[in-house]
């Protein structure tokens, strides 16, 4: 077939075949003695027939990067938001203590350009391979019209499983539990709306002493999977609940995990609100409350255990940079179930 | 908070609210008795203690739309393509042999607009109610300056679960098999890009009458569904290959589930090339070599069985259409493996 309607519609099938060869290896790479079968099929095989985890239920989970995508258009950087996208999901179904078994992703783009489907595919497939996650399929759409050239949407879908009686839901969280925190590396993938609004008028590649990067640098940085660090505390048990701090921000996200008869105060001097989040509030003039409804500040997982097993959990994660960050009391009448303190203070 | 920065940046956190409100039932009332916990969770959970396949394999897939949506948002019309998301998703999975689990939709908006999730997420829980699939998550994310006001892109991932020794791999398919083929409605999903082009000047709202209805209508025709008919070949163990006639149309679906030693010979006579292709194929000038890569051409779902079988199942798929349109035969050196007879004379 010479140049093809098709291909003057703007979708080029021969492209198509050369984005597959490329991301050919990765997509092995990731895969376990689990999948079955080879790229190619309609849909990827994962055997279950021998999991470890008695009464197994499996927990799954789908997003997106956000337009954290139009960061990585600027800078024509691929790979970094692949393995966003894996560490977002891998996070998301460890808060109900599930470690992952396979994912999928979904690219679509406005015209086929197979070393950026290359670039994003190794990204996922590195953020699949660093937890033992295999990639099992993927859908890499030519979207003409849709998106512009050079630009793609980007989204993922994960599985993982967890035995039934040791998901994790919060409905353990009791007042007196302590709040731990881990620290996030940036934005991870939320809030990028704002922050490019705020930004608008600043070059990317300007070096912002700040931060001690460039602003596109710091805009790009990793969305951290906290699957290693959190694992040893679920196999020995120590976990009465977990958030994972996304869209909604702290103040969003950690009450979808507290039962009604709780609230949380985080002290907002007890870890590091990292650099860019007093940028963004400055520059912005964005007050505190609207920040932490949609900004992590520098906290990305957060998990409650019981005071007195507080030590151990901190022996374990302290080198992940975890550190005590609030606690947990009795929710007083219909008061809301999070509170930030010091945020105005640590600003300064 | 009142009207907010991130309001103005795009993202506006209260739509969003009532969005979830407005899909809670539709997603609720496709929950079964494994599904564990309600919405707003970070990831769904789904028991599978009690399979009953025997040494369990799980299939999943992913896949978008594609620029149908395009037609959707032309006609404001929003509830098929979530219906249409899920026939794929199933079809892709029915091709190794595979019921369906579970379900999560990913939706990417330009600006949140409530009306517009819910009549998406419906169409997705109908789909899957279809089906006994369970949507057990799904990610509706606001990307201002990503997509048009009022556009969005749609994506889906299934899961489901086939008896390992009943997966279907298309490896037993043998020279002499029949083939038989199910007709489509459409489009179904695949070729929009071109199919938009060669229409661009037409009314969508226009009467066709080789069509009889309106191009705008035919273009929307669902995406169907082959589960149903399907399921009762594969619980009686009738067939050797199937595939699924999606992006790269007939000549390039059949072919990723044949042997290398066989090569099936389609007798478009013996099925309804549904008048749409014919325009498309007038219209735009489109040589049937290349039609034949893009688009279904009016078979939507394509089977394989024994000679001594055909009887049997064309009485359990007749109802829904099913004919005899090809056989499978020896192939010859490394002649293709596909070979479509008597397009150009079903045209005139």
């Amino acid at each position: 077939m010479s140049d093809s309607a098709y291909a003057a519609a703007g979708v080029n099938l021969d492209d198509a075949d050369e984005a597959k060869l490329l991301i050919r290896d990765a997509v092995r790479s990731t895969h376990t003695a689990q999948v079955l079968g080879g790229m190619g099929g309609f849909g990827g095989l994962f055997a279950i027939g021998e999991l470890p985890e008695r009464d197994p239920v499996l927990v799954s989970s789908i997003d997106g990067v956000g337009t954290k995508l139009k960061i990585a258009f600027a800078l024509d950087c691929h790979e970094s938001v692949g393995a966003d996208l894996v560490a977002h999901c891998v996070n998301d179904i460890l808060v109900c203590g599930a470690r992952p078994l396979f994912f999928l992703d979904y690219l679509a783009l406005g015209t086929m350009n197979a070393a950026q489907v290359g670039a994003v595919v190794r990204g996922v497939a590195a953020g699949c391979r660093a937890v033992g996650c295999a990639l099992i399929g993927g859908e890499t759409a030519a979207m003409p019209g849709f998106y512009p050239v050079g630009e793609y949407d980007l989204a993922g879908s994960i599985t993982g499983v967890v035995a039934r009686d040791r998901i994790i839901t919060g409905a353990a969280i009791q007042p007196g539990d302590v709040v731990i925190g881990f620290p996030s590396a940036g934005l991870h993938t939320n809030g990028y709306s704002l922050a490019r609004r705020i930004f608008a008028e600043v070059d990317l590649h300007e070096y912002v002493p700040e931060l001690g990067r460039t602003l596109g640098d710091e805009l790009l940085q990793p969305h951290r999977c906290y699957y290693d660090a959190v694992w040893p505390l679920l196999d020995a048990g120590l976990v009465t609940g977990m958030a994972h701090i996304t869209g909604g921000g702290l103040v969003d996200n950690l009450p979808r995990v507290l039962p009604a008869n709780v609230a949380v105060t985080l002290d907002a001097h007890q870890w590091d609100v990292l650099p860019i989040f007093r940028l963004i509030q400055l520059q912005g003039d964005v007050n505190w409350d609207e920040m932490a409804r949609v900004f992590n500040l520098g906290l990305g997982y957060v998990l409650t255990c019981r005071p007195d097993a507080a030590e151990r959990v901190l022996a374990l994660v302290g080198q992940h940079g975890a550190r005590q960050v609030g606690a947990v009391r009795e929710r007083t009448g219909d008061e809301p179930q999070i509170r930030v303190e010091g945020l105005g203070s640590v600003a300064g």
